[in-house]
Parts: structure tokens; C-alpha cells; sequence
């Protein structure tokens, strides 16, 4: 099965249920279950306007993600793609309207106004006060009378349900509600078609192209163009929003169709905010996954004159699950870059002995290319040895430049050298060791502790502990055993490395991937690397 | 091109500018473009604890959405699924530590351990207190000590952003950042892979098959499985999450790896918490889109063993684009159906005259069934005469249970009946008819203006305006014309339904999709009928 879904008849049903239990207990729904699925909020006392709207299944998060305080009463959920029933709609109604009345909210689709329409007569038959608007915002094609209803549907139900919350009457609603589907243009563009689950997906769009002014039900595009990227979609689709459009300021709704990922919709959002359309756009919803076709990948573009009064009901916040807010446009100040990107270099200073015993551990480990290669040949990758001779060779063409009389600051110097000389996961690594040793050093420690704390702070990030088979093993022993001087800790290193050996298991580094003969009786480069420095130097 | 993407290198900043574009002035950016893309909170004052994440792009919203007040301070992008580099880590840091400090939270993928961790110690050079945490919660294989990270970052994000907006300290905010690390695991499962900008989509998923325990770069997962829909999903991955897991309340994270509809991700939602395993569930953030693998059709879910405190942090409210909220599973009480779905019949009264007159216009239109048929075969299906008949029939079988003394209950009666018997469109729109033009009879209007009513509600719900080829180019003048008298209504009828054959585009009902030369010369099969029924009345 290529969607996470059950037995298809129990897909609205489970959807629904999924969503009223990680709603925190702001959703709950009527006793009719399995045909009649309509989701209310719990904390409705039927003091104001009710909003009710829905329609088919398929578009998650509408309808129920928009219902609560400040946006939808109850949300009437219909099979995918196919519209509830007369009974389901009149449920929600007679359920939720009080002496306020209620405002039903239905996109232009045949099914949609029947049901909703007859719902609403019957609902009047007991007195209710029902006021119904249809959405009709595809401006797809122009010369439709029936115009489809689409995520513009969304400012009816933002502006509406603030108006509503904030006490109005339904006929303040009502005419708010007509007067926004009135100031609201739509339009989708798609590269695919949706998968309806338990249905083939229909391959449609030939590569290259997109389908632009699609519906939310997987019909098929208005026209297909071809397809050449973010800027384009936007200035095919604003091409056609501007036509006949007020040259005032909008709110603009940037609705994911279901299956773009967040990194388009992210790009898209800046290609249509920086076009020259984008001077029209005071406020923005979104981008968010508001009102899809199932996966579709392709999005939607909501317009919408503004009133007077419209950005603090768009604004204010609304105790729902799905609404992603609305901002304001603004221009940011670009933050310029902090100083201390170039690292502070210590001033230079000679130091004979120093140099003389850096220049020593340099020349061991040029010395041991061949041999460290040849070790790390089984084990790894083969240039163990060249990465530490390069290092070596780069760091005596330095010395000169290093603050040898400083020792605080050599630690620090050395690692960032390292850290621009030598290549892979080693010398960032290295250059954390002596970066964080220099730490260490400032705030006072010995050279052994400092050099502890520095291998500490490695760990941390290289993630290798003892017995990991890396070179921490040959050096944590030998830095441990320096308080009783350099030949104890020659001892050690070079017992931790011939250790080494006989892990047959590497947990760091890309030995991790070499399996266990490979492995077993070869020393680990790095330890060894670390043993040969020490037997040098003690002796 | 199938994605809304522009030139590749401009990805992740164009991604970059839409997001703080929309944000509402509350993100903006260092001055670092193209290499330092660093997303920062624009009210911030480094009076607190700074909070520092980041990695490869490709995973949005995460982690500019997650900027602001109460998660994190910055985030630092890196190209598409690829470590940012060290230089940009830092410029995070220097850009937004002030006394209190700086948390970096990091994934463990080698390049970030690497980049942070050496960013972090250049940091410390300057004098900063910078503490690094990596996040491991994949437990997708239990023995690999290098787990990788996943959404379950989010959790550290949110319970340390918390915590710092609260006033904690450096080490606080640290220890509970590693202990909420150790308490968390991660797995996630998918159906296909991802599409990586500028690179073909690897077809490595069979259908039928899902891979279970997959990181969020599109990298293979650890098994393939059999793919079985939600709930079989759901049971292979809280296997793995149940191993070795404490029995106590945990924090659930359902997160969408980017390509899996809101529809799925809800039945999931559903399909989990109604599992044996929702018992340990006390918590759920989501479900939502945080943590992305571009459009990969899988989820994953993250769970977070509770400790005092964390169900606090977790629902606090934080100032960013992304994060879902946080809510407790409560049982939600089901609300029982309204009454009045079963529509409440008027008492059955005879009245010789109004059944006479009733059954008269149902054999007129019985009588035109064939005439009627004719004329729709030109326009529409050829039913419009069977429709009508077949109502008419039924009504007159039903006519002694109508209210015929009562006018006013008798119309809301025809409109019941005909919404019951009556298939298709034109049963709702007569239903609706006859229930509005009793409203309208309810409240004193004369007959004709009820019937007038009638109309709007009709045209409302159906969407017909007159001239657009419809029943309604004959009713309405016919109804104009009553006041003079039946027979003027008469003609008005039969002028107004042969205007109907001039009218070579339909605007409504399935004449609509019929092109000009087949509709000229044929009159509207509905307009047809209504001018019948008045010439007969009038006669």
C-alpha cells in the first residue's frame, strides 16, 4: 500500500479521530458516526454567530483544523473529494446554532450548496436564523459563472469568525462574509496530480510541465504551461491574478496543495514577495498546508482586498489547530556579520627549546607516513600518515609565525593552524584538542591537565571513548600516566596502542565500517602515531 | 523542472528571505550571504541564555522556524542536507552570546559535530561560555554508539528554549538539554525516498514495501518492510520504541517527513493513540511537518520520557513559525445527535380544491414527460421529463398524507416529499424552493411573493441568474406576472422559456457543458416545463 491509511471506509472517520485526540480537548464530535461526521469545539456555549462550514474529506487540515475560538463553530466532513450529506450538515447546524444564528460557509461546488443549501432550509423550518455564502474565488476561468471555491474560503472563515467571537450579529457576518468572498481571487498550480487513496493516480502531467488553475479535488488544470522553477509559477499565476485587480493593499494566502516540500514553499513565498507583485501585499498568511488535495504538489495563491478593520480580526488569534497566523510584511534589517570571524593570531615570538621540541614531534611523524599509511591501509582509507606528515610540514613552514615564548597561546595557534592546514574529520578534531588545551592553559591548568581538558572536549565531539579503537586509546593512558614523566607515559601510549589491536570492532571513525578480520591484529594509525610521539620524546 | 526551486545555489537563501519575509518582522539575518546564512531572532538582548542550532538545509521548517522567543535564538543553515560551516556556526554564536551564555544544539552527523564543536571552541577563544549537546535519538540501530538525530531535537529545543526564556542559567539549561537527550527516541518510516533538488530520485522502494528506521538525508533505511497501511505501521515502529521503555508518561512528537498528506498524517495520529502503546502517551506535539526530508513520503515519531517541569516548558507558548503547540490526550466526550434530524411532518388534512389543484399540475408535467425528455436529449441527459413525471407521481401517491388545509405547512411539505422522492440537483433546488416559500408563507407574505422567495433561496443555493438557460428564465417572469393574473403569467412563462432557445450558452446545470449549435433553437427543458404548467392553470 503506497498511503498510510486503514479500510477506506474508515479513513474520514479515523482522520477525524486522530485529529480530536491530539486536539488537547478543544474538538470533540457528534454521536453519528458512520455517516454523520461533524466536529465541534467544546468550549461552545451558543451565545454568538455560529460559523459552520466543510465540505469533502481530502483537503486536511481544513475543515476541523480551523475549528475553534475565533474561526469555525463546526467543521461537516464529507467522504474524500465528495460533499456530506443534507442530514450531516443539518446535524452541525442544529447542533451548534443558538438564538445568534448561524453563518454557513460553502465553496462553490454543485454538491456543496444542494446539501448545505437544503440543510440550511430544513434548519430555518425550526426557527433558526441561517444565513449561507458561497466561496467562489478560481479566477481560473474567468468567463465560469461558477466560479470553484479554494483556500480563499479561509478569509471567510478568519474574518467572520473574529467578528463573530467579538460579538457581531449574523447579519454583520453575513454581509462581512459576501463582501470578502467579493474581495477574494484565487488561483492553483500544480506540477503532479494527487493520489486518491484505493484510486490509481492519474499521470497526467508529462515532465516539464504544470497544470495552472486546478481545482482541490484532482481535476485536471485549466491549461497546462510548461514549468521552469519558482519564478515562473509565480509570474504565471500572478499574471493572471492581476488582471481587473484593485491596486491596493492584501492580504495574500500561500496554501501548499499537500505535496511540496516546506523548502518550495519557502522559496516560492520569497519569489512572490520580491516580484514586483509583491508591492500589493501588506499581510501574509502563511506558507502553510491550509486547504490541500490530498498530496498534490503544487500550491495555491488566496487574495484579498483589505477593509478597513480586516488585519485585526485576520490578526487576532485563533484557538485552532491548523491556522498558521497572519503578518504583516516587513522589511528586515539585515544584522551586519559579528566581529572575530578572522581569528585573533597571537603575536609571533621566538622560543628556541620550543621550536626545537615541536619541530621534534613534526619530524616523527613525517617520519612515520609510510608506516601509518600502510596501517591505516587495513583499517581505513590509507592516508593516516599523509594527513599527519602533511600537517607536520605545514606546521614547520609556520613556526616562525607561532607565538613559541607564549605557551597559553601556542596551544590555540597550533590548533588553528591545524585546523586551515589539515584535511578531513582529523584536523577539525586536532584543532578542537589544542584549541580547547589553550582553554585549559589560560584559566591555569598544567600542561597535563590542559592537555586532558583538550582531549575531553575531542571526545565530546568526535564521539570516541576508550576502547572506540581511535587514537584516544594510546593518549588518554599516556597523558594519565605523564605525572610520573615521559617514559611511564611512552609505556602507556604504547600499551593503549598494541591494545588497539585486538578490537575488532572500531566505534568511530570509518574504521566503524571495516568488519572484524579486517580489523583484528592491526594496530589503529591514530595510536600508533600517538605511541611513536611519546617513545620519541621519552627518549 | 519538477520542483519550485530557482538557480541551485540560490536555494537555501532564497528559502532563507521568503521565511523571514513572512515572519512578521520577528526573524531576520546576518549579513553573511552566500556562505553565512544564520537566521536570528530580531527581539533579542542577550540578557539570557542564547540557544544555537542548525545543519544542512533541506529538513524546513526546522530550524529557522523554530527561531524566537522560547526555542531557539539562531539557526544556522547549511546547503541542502550538508553541514554549515564553521566559519557560519561561528558567526551564530558571536552574533547573539552575551554573558549568559550559549547553548549549541546539535545533531550528530559528523560534519556538524565537527563544524560546531570547532565553532564552539573559537567561541570559547573570545571569552564565551559555550556548552555543546548532541542529539541522538535514532534508535534505529540500538547498537550503533553514533545514533544519528532527528526530529526528537525538537524536544530540546522547546524544553531549554523554555527554560532560558524563564531565566535559567548556562548549566541548568545544559543538564536538562542532556538529560532530555538521553530520554528521548526517535524512528522513523517511509514509502519512498526524496527528491534532492538538481538530482534524479532514487527508485529503491518496491511498491508494496516501506523502509523502517531511516534518518532524514533520503539515506537508505535500516530494513525494508512489508507496507501494510497505517496501523501496521504504527505497530513496527513502537516495537522498536517500546524496547527497553520506561512504562512511565511520555511526550509524543508525529512529525511528516515532508510528503505525506495531512489526511494520512491524521489517521496515523489516530492509529497510534487508539494502539495499546498510547497508554505511555500523556503528551503530543503535532501532528505537523517540523523536521523534513525535502518531500519524503514518511513520518516519524519521537518520544520523551516526562520529568517534573517538562510539561510546563513544553506548552508554554513560543514566539515561533513552526512548532505545532503541545497538548494533552484527553478522552473527548462525545456530543450526542441533535433532534430534528428526522424533519417533522405537518398533520395530514384534506382540502378538495388544493388537491385538485395539485393533482392537476402533477399530470401536466406527467404528461410532458416525453415532449420533456426530447427537449433535454438536445441539452443534457434526456431525464429532465422521467425526473419530473416520476415526482409527480410520487406526490400524487403521497398527496393524502400532505397538510393540504394548511397552505403554509403545505408547501414545506411538497419540498420534504420532493427532496425524498425526487433525484439529482433539480430535487434538492425544488426542495429548497418550496421550504423557503413556506418560510416566506410563515411570515404573512401573499402567495406570489412567497413563491418569489422561494425563487431567491433557489437561485441562491443553485446559482442560476436569468438568461442563463434555466427553469428560471421562465418561473421568474411568470411569478412578475401573477399580480396581473394567471393568464398574464402564462405568457410571461412562454415568452420567457422561448427566450431560453436563443441562448446558445448555458451558465448553469449540465447545459453548461454543451457547446452553442447544439443548444440554438431548443428551448430549456425546464423552462419548458414551467410554461406548460402555467398555460394549463391559465386555461
Amino acid at each position: 500500500m503506497k498511503q498510510f491509511t486503514n479500510a477506506k471506509q474508515d479513513m474520514v472517520t479515523e482522520a477525524i479521530d486522530g485529529t480530536i485526540a491530539a486536539s488537547g480537548g478543544t474538538l470533540t464530535r457528534l454521536d453519528g458516526y458512520p455517516h454523520i461526521r461533524v466536529v465541534v469545539r467544546t468550549d461552545w456555549d451558543k451565545s454568538k454567530v455560529a460559523l459552520v462550514s466543510g465540505g469533502g474529506s481530502g483537503h486536511e487540515p481544513a475543515h476541523a483544523g480551523f475549528v475553534g475560538e475565533g474561526m469555525l463553530t463546526a467543521a461537516v466532513c464529507g467522504d474524500v473529494f465528495a460533499s456530506p450529506s443534507v442530514d450531516a450538515v443539518l446535524a452541525a447546524i442544529l447542533a451548534v446554532t443558538g438564538p445568534a444564528g448561524c453563518l454557513l460557509i460553502v465553496k462553490n461546488y454543485t454538491g456543496d450548496r444542494l446539501n448545505f443549501g437544503l440543510a440550511a432550509e430544513r434548519a430555518r423550518a425550526f426557527g433558526h436564523k441561517v444565513s449561507v455564502v458561497i466561496v467562489d474565488d478560481d479566477i481560473a476561468l474567468p468567463d465560469l459563472p461558477q466560479a470553484r471555491g479554494l483556500a480563499g474560503a479561509l478569509f471567510v472563515h478568519k474574518i467572520a469568525g473574529a467578528m463573530a467571537a467579538n460579538g457581531a450579529n449574523l447579519e454583520a457576518c453575513t454581509i462581512a462574509a459576501t463582501r470578502v468572498i467579493a474581495s477574494t481571487r484565487s488561483i492553483g498550480l500544480s506540477l503532479d496530480t494527487c493520489s486518491v487513496p484505493g484510486s490509481l493516480k492519474e499521470d497526467r502531467i508529462p515532465p516539464g510541465m504544470a497544470e495552472l488553475g486546478l481545482g482541490i479535488h484532482g481535476e485536471a488544470g485549466v491549461e497546462q504551461v510548461a514549468s521552469a522553477g519558482a519564478v515562473d509559477a509565480i509570474t504565471k499565476m500572478t499574471d493572471k491574478l492581476s488582471v481587473d485587480m484593485p491596486k491596493t493593499p492584501h492580504v495574500v494566502l500561500i496554501n501548499n496543495l499537500g505535496g511540496a516540500s516546506c523548502l518550495e514553499m519557502a522559496i516560492l513565498t520569497d519569489s512572490l514577495l520580491s516580484s514586483d507583485f509583491g508591492q500589493y501585499i501588506r499581510l501574509v498568511v502563511g506558507p502553510g498546508t491550509m486547504m490541500t488535495a490530498l498530496d498534490m504538489h503544487g500550491f495555491s495563491i488566496s487574495l484579498c482586498e483589505l477593509a478597513d478593520g480586516d488585519e485585526k480580526f485576520l490578526k487576532e488569534a485563533a484557538n485552532v489547530l491548523a491556522w498558521p497566523g497572519c503578518r504583516s510584511i516587513e522589511k528586515p534589517t539585515i544584522l551586519p556579520l559579528p566581529d572575530g570571524l578572522t581569528p585573533i593570531r597571537a603575536p609571533a615570538s621566538a622560543h628556541a627549546p620550543t621550536k626545537a621540541f615541536l619541530t621534534h614531534c613534526c619530524e616523527v611523524l613525517i617520519a612515520a607516513e609510510g608506516d601509518l599509511n600502510l596501517l591505516d591501509a587495513k583499517s581505513g582509507d590509507g592516508d593516516t600518515g599523509s594527513t599527519l606528515s602533511g600537517a607536520s610540514r605545514a606546521l614547520i613552514g609556520a613556526m616562525d609565525k607561532l607565538p613559541l615564548a607564549d605557551h597559553t597561546q601556542l596551544y590555540r595557534a597550533i590548533g588553528l593552524e591545524l585546523s586551515q592546514t589539515m584535511g578531513g574529520s582529523s584536523g577539525v578534531l586536532l584543532a578542537i584538542f589544542f584549541a580547547a588545551a589553550g582553554d585549559a592553559s589560560s584559566s591555569g591548568q598544567t600542561m597535563r591537565d590542559a592537555l586532558i581538558s583538550g582531549l575531553d572536549r575531542m571526545r565530546q565531539i568526535g564521539g570516541a571513548n576508550p576502547g572506540d579503537r581511535t587514537m584516544v586509546d594510546a593518549l588518554l593512558p599516556a597523558l594519565e600516566a605523564l605525572s610520573d614523566g615521559l617514559p611511564a607515559a611512552a609505556t602507556a601510549a604504547r600499551k593503549g596502542a598494541e591494545y588497539t589491536a585486538s578490537l575488532t570492532s572500531a566505534k568511530a571513525g570509518r574504521a566503524s565500517y571495516i568488519n572484524a578480520e579486517q580489523l583484528e591484529g592491526h594496530i589503529d594509525p591514530g595510536a600508533e602515531a600517538v605511541a611513536r610521539l611519546f617513545e620519541h620524546l621519552a627518549n
